[in-house]
């Protein structure tokens, strides 16, 4: 076996250049792997997939993701029939949530999840209920999926976004999702949250302070 | 500058040697910063630290680990005097969660933070105003910082658990905190959720299921 001694004792210049070469791969080499853990971590599967037909994937994983917000509409306080009677827990990959900090706008192919969760059975006609830290909602059951994702050239007709429902109702959600309509959702972000890349950052602390 | 050629040219055999030396180091270096990355994302100033009096070191990157709920009991629905008027976003890093899944219980040193968030500007006696998506609650501004640490044996008196505020206003939250006394905190806990690790996770979603 060779020792560093008789290693040193190799004084080409050719040697050096060749193991520093050597490290110099090995760097970029660690790089790579470190770039790959980091996407295997926050993306595995949450990177918008569109099959053939231009349906989306279900994503998996969001509920690890950055929470940003939880705005909640419930019934009661919407003559019994709101829009989204859930608590919206919204959630953004990591990677995207620090391009945003950083630029203030989603990198193309930003993921963005709404997951619907019930309030937990009501007893007042606001829809809350009385627990030991006081009287309020408190997050219940999962009940849906609403997906947006950002694809500049595939969705060019609605500010960039493509808006996407797994279904309303408890889990499994579906496999796949077609493009909503604009009527259904595009319509209302590019009619009030267009300047804040058809996002309501507004609702979003983490987000908002940017 | 020496090119490929002139590499390729030195054929000692201690030339090899020490470029695969390097190349070796350059590889254990790799798997060296891979941890330190893993580390980073879950953990970083996350594990409880304490400092030599016994207070609680204030927890960073917190709005980055799973969030499993937002509860709200706001001033509105609490005669204007509420306990907690705030959203409750919380938090629990994604290793605990894991375990917590496994195992049905926290691991030691488990951290649990609860950030209080205002509500946007109530129109309504009850707290709620009124946006596109329909009458409710919206996450406002950052308003204060409760966290509880697992410790049997630190926390042996509160049945395993401590429980610290790092204030109850906007940031820049306390650098430090002193354990809150038992009326303040854990005796709440004790009285309602001694059975589910003195945790409440019957109000999230994503531990509830187990």
């Amino acid at each position: 076996m060779p020792t560093w001694n008789t290693l040193k004792g190799d004084g080409t210049m050719k040697g050096y250049l060749l193991a520093t070469l050597a490290g110099l791969v090995s760097i970029a080499a660690t790089f790579a792997l470190v770039e790959t853990r980091a996407i295997g971590i926050n993306g595995s599967g949450s990177t918008a997939a569109f099959e053939s037909d231009g349906k989306l994937k279900l994503p998996t994983g969001y509920r690890r993701w950055v929470f940003v917000g939880a705005p909640l509409t419930p019934n009661g306080l919407n003559n019994g029939n709101a829009g989204f009677p859930e608590y919206h827990h919204v959630y953004v990959e990591e990677k995207n949530v620090d391009a945003y900090l950083k630029t203030g706008s989603f990198p193309e192919g930003t993921v963005i999840v709404k997951e619907l969760t019930r309030v937990l059975s009501p007893t007042f006609p606001d829809g809350s209920r009385t627990e030991p830290s006081g009287r309020g909602y408190f997050n219940g059951a999962y009940n849906g999926l609403d997906v947006t994702v950002k694809d500049s050239k595939r969705f060019a007709k609605t500010n960039g976004w493509g808006f996407f429902t797994f279904g309303h109702h408890p889990e499994p959600y579906a496999a796949t999702a077609a493009e909503k309509s604009v009527a259904e959702c595009a319509g209302c972000h590019m009619a009030s949250v267009a300047k804040t890349d058809m996002t309501w950052v507004q609702f979003y602390p983490l987000l908002r302070s940017k």
